[in-house]
């Protein structure tokens, strides 16, 4: 972190600067040219409140030269963390996987006839929602508990380990046999909630916030690694932007940027990103040939029934079709050594 | 609810969609022209899925053209919503409120101080945060319960009724006795929470989200009053852009849309969505002027330690002066009469 | 501006680096530290190139520390700059003053009309567009040199001063009697045509793009400064975000961020920016409260060709109206002392 | 285009409303239901001002469900347009190319030099900047006159057609040997330049603005087209967010949406959209794996003086690097037919 002070600052409003940066175990570099001094603070920068400093009289301006996270900074972990979810699948490390499943979950004929389905195009997780944010409070908002219940079922019966989303600590309860537990877009600052899962070892799958950026999630991932839970998978699935031809604006150069900063796998979200099943294709082969460690993909289950399904869901042949694609692109996509594309 | 459908849809699937949406209680008009066929909806559109609809394999374009609120919406309640906070202090219809006090409680001595300087100066409600949603988890994130505490004394002694942030429902117990329970522009949408605010009768202050419209914010309020809890306080306090002069950008164009959609009162933040305190009174100014029903500003305490205050508070000195000028303002600010600008 | 160097530099690299810089004609102070080495650059850095620097292997992350704009600094230009139009009418300093007229100029009688209207109301400069930049190639786009000849008209009738748009440099021949030249916002980035709008020393309003940050419209200012033409006016008519309920966001913080970096007057064009004719009011007062230094607003003359006039205009009526509380709200606005508001 | 009357409108304001409507050559199906009635407008209503529409007392809301522009819409245009540029390169409908050169021409040596590396590696056209836009004044602007003078020195060595900018329209006689015109971000609303490149037959290079939705980008395009020059390849380049990662968003998913919408060629520039020279090659391969008709790429020159080249810019060896990834992953890439990802 780097203090440009104004000229010629109050030299007590100066002594009490140093004097406090030194209090919180800092060492400050006091750099003075003949127009601008300059302090360069080396030492644990994370806690500093930069806007404070900015405010003081003496001081033009402040600039942070280090990232504020640690736990799941690359520079102290510079190989790919490899997230265990079950004997046979871990996600990270030059691996991919795809996660697949309905929005939500309707019924058990729905989630198990969908899990056999996506297993036989290759998908090797599951996912489903039992608890649904909505914006209207009149939509229908998942079946809870019994989700759940559906969902180990269909983990029973299709060997695939599942993933579904908790929307408020209170139900964590629930959450005991799932094996990787989602975090939405709209909880990615949800302090609470991120530092409880940090209690425990289970793997989460942590999305990006609709108008947050890639350091904002990073500093999430930070408050569960912070605990001492280091299972975290990262997920992109769309900003918030002017655009309004996709639901968002999906940010595939997050996969290289967060590769070079973090050693988290990273995966991508097209259904939820762009909201138009059209564009679930065409955006998941961008995504493994940028490098992705893992697709997640909602696939509804009856054509009978579209009606009730997502706008943005592939019906099961079209998540066939899309997984073999994404397979025979795979040896061709973008690989990284350390989190640095080679 | 305007449905357009492609060119020659096929016979089919157009009468298995009249089906189902006269199944969701609609009215259908169906309008064939030449070359495009338009069906109109009348009736209670607003848990039809538009997205869904637009996927349809017939359908060219799906447009609402009603909001899909209700309870929250000026359309069926045209006078404006006044909340009642205590016996002498009700925010809306008219009236104009300062809620002043520090971003974080820290000491009795602190909250006290603070209580009373800003009641001098105009303030009829005191804010002050116990639990804060701060980015990094080694920032400090207040003292909760002590937190609380404090600010009931502050309450006991300067008479001001208290605005303080629920961070997590497990902590709703703790606001018993507080007179406001503010929810964060992060938890905006956390529709769990929303859903259990909707069932005390407590006023709520609920901040708009840093990437949310205002529909959404006017959906996020439907959560809280279909559950049967009107007293909802809306408040503006910056959204996300591409600028970076300013920590968010204040969309104070904001007053006169809510105003005209919803009955709910709205006040104004410009401490945060600044984030630069000499930018706090002429964006208050400004709020006033356009006809906000209050403003919530944040004011640190002791000249000595401004160094453990943010960047956006004001001394009780600067904030004396804003509410004089605020003050001035007023009679010459925006009028509305049921929400229109008169 | 300020380059933090990687751990363990190599030292041939790091010798290229300072040899280029003070080839620059930069002073390079060297702060070496046990981890890190900051380097501290002292000079005219405006002319170097950030992100070049960044990508050197040796470098971890380069900060600006000033601004890279000169003539319309208000560090070198403390006092506000006032924009002299005509006898009577000067721009900034502390007066305050009302741009009214029509969207497009389309007869006589129309704008003749209106400038009387509007200059009894108490405008002081008449605006009319006779280039209109519109999306649509099938959408009118003014009557040219005829719109030209039609504003002088009702410039000599009515005595005020003409505001109208330039969209391209080999139109310039036909503004030579306009008073002054209005820059678009989709023009704002028009390098080649703001370098040659340098070169007179007619008064220019700038708008600021849809998508630029406050300081690359300081920065396009610079390129007229630059020239020699520092009669400027500076104007916020709205950014692009995702809300949908205005046309674009009003950044009124605009105006005190503008006065600090700035000497230049800052105007407000509540009419473009919320593309609704009933938020013009509110979004006026707002403006006039936080110390704008005028304001710019559109009226369509006649209420039996309401079609052919924008959804932003106001009637004369409804700006007579407007006008008389803006005046009355002026005394009560915000007020700045070299840029800082008092 | 669907308009809602507000109810019980006054029955003299909807008549005039119709009469008017008919009058721009509409049809209009009226839809009266208890509560609301609704107007099916069918018929061009690419000319009618939906804003203007929306302002009226009797009017509730107005959609458009038609695209408002026709000379670029796929709908009457079902099969991909090719754009040839010479004998052996034409872009679009299923071919692939790499355009690749320097972000500036500086020298015959630089620009001939990189010509034929480039070439070596497979690109098809050679780009570089006779005329560059910079964000400050003092920047170097490029060669002018000279630097498309070397560009065609370059072309004849090379035998690759050359792609260079054009920032205004007095320079449009300089470029009457340049094979492709390149309309930049900050230019693809500047109306006046493109009415005029609607009048030449020369292949344009249409790139999208920072803050310009899809729609607008095919607008721009209506704009030269409706002149009678289709020959116009469009460019994604980034799009303005909240994030700093990257200097821009890339929005993938607009190769896709532009396919389905309009049958001319997409291509996609990883350079500019991201900034970061380690983030084009992963950005490149997820372009080509979403279908993109092309790519194009900074290129620098000699690695001797980096320092003057752009953070973008890749260099020979990187960029042959790439361009085998690039042609290897070719195969496996989304295809289209009739804009539809199969």
């Amino acid at each position: 972190m780097v203090i440009l002070l104004k000229q010629n600052p109050d030299q007590q409003q100066f002594d009490n600067l140093l004097t406090w940066l030194r209090g919180l175990g800092l060492t400050v570099h006091v750099n003075e040219g003949d127009k601008q001094t300059i302090l360069g603070l080396v030492g644990n920068t994370s806690a500093v409140d930069i806007d404070l400093i900015e405010q003081l009289d003496i001081v033009e301006d402040v600039k942070r030269l280090t990232e504020p996270f640690k736990d799941v900074n690359r520079k102290f972990h510079p190989s790919d963390s490899v997230i265990r979810i079950s004997d046979s699948v871990s996600v990270g490390g030059g691996s991919f996987h795809l996660i697949a499943g309905p929005c939500s979950v309707e019924s058990e004929e729905q989630i198990c006839g969908i899990a056999m389905q996506v297993k036989a195009s290759g998908a090797t997780l599951l996912r489903g929602g039992a608890f649904k944010p909505r914006t209207s409070p009149y939509a229908f908002q998942g079946l809870h508990a019994d989700g759940i219940r559906l969902l180990l079922e269909a983990k029973q019966i299709s060997g695939l380990p599942i993933v579904t989303e908790i929307m408020d600590l209170s139900q964590l309860n629930l959450f005991e046999d799932v094996d990787v537990i989602q975090v939405g877009a709209r909880n990615m600052q949800n302090f609470t909630l991120l530092r409880e899962l940090g209690k425990i070892r289970k793997p989460i799958l942590l999305k990006r916030g609709l108008a947050n950026t890639i350091q904002e999630l990073l500093m999430s991932a930070e408050y569960i690694a912070a605990g001492g839970n280091e299972n975290i998978i990262l997920c992109e699935r769309g900003v918030r932007t002017f655009e309004t031809a996709t639901r968002n604006t999906l940010d595939l150069s997050a996969i290289p940027v967060i590769k070079k900063l973090s050693h988290l796998p990273v995966i991508i979200d097209p259904s939820h990103a762009t909201g138009v099943s059209s564009l679930v294709k065409p955006m998941a082969l961008a995504a493994a040939a940028a490098g992705a460690d893992g697709l997640i993909i909602e696939v509804h289950n009856d054509p009978q029934h579209a009606l009730c399904d997502g706008a943005q869901s592939l019906t099961p042949e079209a998540f066939d079709d899309a997984a073999k694609a994404i397979r025979a692109i795979l040896p061709y996509a973008q690989k990284y050594e350390n989190g640095i594309p080679v």
